[in-house]
């Protein structure tokens, strides 16, 4: 009966965790699955992920330069990790869902190639030949493959389902640009006319084709247009109607497309999730049934003691309360329909409304029910103690806005800060500190963190300066964001704010799996980037002014725009860099100047990777984050 | 009863084109309703209005200059027009109704204050002082406020509503960007920091806020970032959680607002629309309506009269048929619930079904069914046909991108455009014509008058040249785009790019409201743009490398980068040349460049001019105008 109850458990959680894993429910089996799904299995594979991702960090082109023997035994450790969990999935899932999973087929191949290009690289290494370290850009595959990253998964999915109708779009859209370049060079090929660099203008097809799917991402807009349009006032007329057509239409249509998948696709998974869900609670319940008069139900004393299993932590009041849901008629047991709602009441967080006495008045109650002591509590709660801080907040903008070489402002900071430390203090005092600190109360934790931060680093700062004579620059500029931030605190007082900011932060844990997702795409981006730019730009001093540093350390760049903006730290020299390179590449401004710069240092050929990461972050992936955003407003409002 | 069909008709005409205008029911009232309607004088007031708006290209500063006379007096002549149009609407309308309508006020105070305006202007001019010519921007009023601008006037009730909701919005949005400009002044104003044309960076703090406002449109994104990321690679954190949470999220957030009022909006207007359309369908039915039995019913009689007063021209079938789905009993008579469909019925367009034979059947059966002309036609009516001409037109584009100097190639122009006319003549002959330029054969239409055109074109270019040994750049201009136009139609040969562009067509008529819309925006801005910038940047040829050329005119411009990326055509100096600068802004890239060059040459506060119009054309409109194409093809899809 135990191993009945761990069977209909596990069926249990996994529907409340919407977890999709086929396991076998031999008894072994079952155990096993446990162990699978406890935290600190999932905790440690999430750190040998993050340390296999950072490797990037440590090696050649490398932030913090290690030798290549210590990154791969790091490497090597990581990949034994995910066997080992992989060996443990398939101990637990029967072989033939296992063997049939391209998840499982995906890691397995990619930790075979990853030890077949360390073998090749170490060895070619130990004769003093460089190679590509080509695998590094699959190491992703772990990320998104184990059972853990549904979520990103999921949004992987809704991207490859949106490719067929996305395909179209951009086909029509890339044969618009083709007319239009075609138009371009006929009618301004022969013309003579010269750019603002001195440089020929729209003379050849794949320049002008470059040029113009450069002006759909708006980069060259207006300095594309001008020679035409100094040449002559009708030529404009091209460029309007080409920027209406295709960055505007196609543009809005590439949004179109992929919004409609992605509601098409959002309602399906989530139908299929609800499906998937009934059906284990089904299982569940088959498992734990016993016959009463004509129909089946669960027993209360089983009920509950699944309940303790899939919850370990419940509360007795909770299970109570639980149990009163799913058993309304009190008759000890449970019965199918309710019994398949279990999954939800357990996702459900209860709220525990706090009856109990403030700490001090039980501690101390005639004090605390003083007339003074009510007084205070009073105060607290009116009110106007709410709009004396606002005014306090505003003063204290101004005092920050004010320049703080004055002694007299640097002493008001502590006359603030010490207000903001009486008004936490105050608020502890009248409400009771439990319910202060719930786990609902942001803007409770978002000032008394801000606050205790911000007195803890003053205070550093205050030691380290009059011991050492000296400011950390760090230290100072955290100080600062600190005070600042604390300002952020007007919001709150504003209904309709309050309402914008909780819809962004009730949204936050979503953006964090597009976080994943955008770390994905840019990881790979970034490895490719390194293996192909390395090297190729230098970053000098911004005050050094030899000619070496005004072209970044690569001649080809003499005259380019590239060195005339000086963009010489925007290089694929580390990861770091990389990562920036490709946060810049995503905000689209200036692009075409990057890979322009990229592709001088290399071949022309190099501009395909800065249009391949427009057509896959900004066409794919921004405007999924921006269908997602309007839908979770949608939802909001 | 002639009176009563009249008004009934009036109240059907009405539904059925969604006029909501209430008008008097006086026998003479009505027909002054008729005349008011009639397309001549809506042809007459549209005239009237382009004329008036047009009057901005004549006038100081003009593309093509007119006396102030010349222009006044057209300018009073367009006045009495729309004077006479809102008498003639007195005359029609309620008198309470009149005076309670703001649009009839807001066109009466508009005649008034330009009468006004015209006056002191031209008292001014007469003693040799210039002023300013104000009113000029009140001139769209007169297109907004016409009953017949209905479209527009719906997309500015959308604007209208999204306003508070936006606001708030916007409120937040500015909040964050101080918060984040303070930061800024506090962690980059005292290091020192220079941009890279040497000016101190980020000390100022209305600087900062326009700076990171700039952000925000990406349009100053990296070099904004590149002085404090040179300097520490830790600051590049502050720009991209700054680009996060203010040009991802908040900007989306804005599309998101936008886009759910605009379908609130969409859905109440419709419901309304539905409402009044029966409304006035039942006040027709109440005066047409007869007993007959025990209900009341329209007689087929009178029916038929109130059709044909509602649709002159309309065919003796088309009304037959009309009568047979309103009367499907045929009990000669229409009951009310098959009367209120008319309106709806009459705007449905009947596609008459093409039985008739081909003209050359009637005219000479022998010859067109004579073996030698079926297998012709059947040739035409065969798959292969069409891909043969597929083929013809990749083998074109090839020989269009080739070099067209070389005489072989001209030749093959000819005959590819003998090509094309012997398939559209062979079309011709093997479909009905009239069938064949039915109102739904877009690509029919576009097809024979590409050809037709390019045609005339080319043989008006041989003419010319062999008449006066010379090119004419216009007609070889045109005549280069018509025969790449050609090529488009190699859209239709592909399912998927015809339902694309099929939906783009559709959604035509709507865009052409935008199109409404953002000319009267852009109409004010011009205007106010013309008199307060205009003559401060002249462009010069831009082969002048004069200093004043490379200034554009101004030494204020001096080492500028708007002096730098020669944007001297940029101006303000005429009408047209003012709405190509009000689309470039639109198009976003590089406004700030624009800004700071008019800001230089005027005051700092020209910033206000192009940060207003970011917010209403780019944040509103733009926003509207997205929300609108997401709409239309989720319908289509
Ligand atoms: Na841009």
């Amino acid at each position: 009966a135990q191993e009945d109850l761990l069977l209909a458990a596990a069926y249990v959680s996994d529907a409340q965790y919407n977890r999709n894993v086929p396991f076998e429910t031999s008894p072994r089996a079952i155990r096993l699955y446990y162990f699978y799904n406890h935290w600190t299995m999932q905790v440690a594979i999430y750190f040998f992920i993050c340390v296999d991702l950072s490797l990037a960090l440590f090696e050649e082109p490398a932030l913090f330069p290690l030798p290549f023997l210590a990154t791969s035994i790091a490497e090597v450790l990581c990949l034994t990790a995910f066997f080992g969990r992989l060996v443990h999935f398939a101990k637990v899932t029967p072989q033939m869902v296992f063997w049939k999973d391209m998840k499982n087929i995906c890691i397995m191949v990619t930790i075979v190639l990853t030890l077949i290009d360390l073998i090749i690289y170490g060895s070619l290494e130990a004769v003093n030949i460089h190679s590509v370290r080509w695998s590094r850009a699959l190491r992703p595959v772990f990320l998104i493959n184990f059972p853990e990253s549904r979520q990103i998964r999921r949004t992987f999915r809704s991207i490859r389902n949106t490719l067929p109708d996305i395909l179209y779009v951009f086909l029509l859209f890339m044969f618009s640009v083709l007319i239009f370049s075609l138009m371009a060079l006929k009618l301004f090929g022969d013309r003579g006319l010269q750019t603002v660099e001195g440089l020929p203008y729209f003379t050849n097809i794949l320049e002008i084709a470059f040029e113009l799917y450069v002006l759909v991402t708006t980069a060259n807009s207006p300095d594309v247009m001008m020679p035409a349009y100094n040449f002559n006032w009708w030529y404009s007329l091209y460029f309007i109607t080409y920027i209406i057509i295709n960055t505007y239409i196609f543009m809005s249509v590439f949004l179109a497309v992929v919004y409609n998948n992605y509601r098409k696709h959002l309602k399906n998974e989530i139908r299929k999730l609800a499906y998937l869900k009934r059906h284990k609670m089904i299982e569940a319940f088959n498992i734990l049934k016993v016959k009463v008069g004509t129909e089946f139900v669960v027993t209360e004393a089983r009920w509950k003691r699944l309940a303790r299993i899939v919850m370990p932590h419940i509360s007795s009041p909770h299970l109570e309360l639980l149990l009163r849901i799913s058993d309304e008629g009190q008759k000890g047991h449970v019965d199918k329909m309710n019994f398949l709602r279990l999954a939800d009441l357990l996702n459900i967080q209860v709220v525990t409304i706090n009856i109990k006495r403030h700490p001090l008045e039980e501690w101390m109650p005639r004090v605390y029910q003083s007339s003074a002591s009510l007084l205070v509590q009073r105060m607290v709660r009116h009110r106007i103690f709410v709009w004396v801080y606002d005014v306090i907040i505003l003063i204290n903008a101004i005092f920050i806005a004010l320049d703080e070489k004055n002694p007299f402002i640097s002493y008001a900071e502590w006359l603030f800060l010490s207000l903001y430390i009486i008004e936490i203090l105050l608020k502890l005092y009248t409400y009771e500190p439990r319910a202060y600190f719930g786990k609902k109360q942001f803007w409770n934790w978002f000032d008394t963190l801000i606050i205790m931060a911000a007195l803890v680093a003053t205070v550093a700062n205050t030691t380290i300066q009059s011991a050492r004579k000296y400011n950390s620059q760090q230290i100072l500029d955290i100080v600062l964001i600190l005070r600042i931030l604390r300002l952020l605190r007007i919001i709150v007082s504003i209904q309709r704010f309050r309402l914008i900011v909780t819809t962004l932060i009730n949204i936050g844990p979503t953006i964090l799996t597009f976080g994943g997702l955008v770390l994905v795409v840019y990881y790979v981006f970034a490895i490719i980037g390194m293996e192909a730019f390395h090297g190729k730009i230098r970053f000098f001093d911004p005050n050094f002014t030899t000619p070496d540093a005004l072209v970044c350390g690569n001649p080809a760049l003499k005259d380019s725009a590239f060195a005339r903006d000086r963009y010489c730290k925007n290089n694929f020299n580390d990861l770091a860099s990389s990562l920036i390179v490709l946060m810049e590449l995503t905000v689209v401004n200036q692009w075409h100047i990057l890979a322009g710069g990229f592709a001088l240092v290399t071949h022309q050929a190099a501009k395909l990777y800065f249009l391949s990461f427009h057509v896959v972050v900004v066409i794919l992936i921004v405007n999924i984050f921006i269908a997602f955003i309007l839908e979770a407003f949608f939802v909001a409002y």
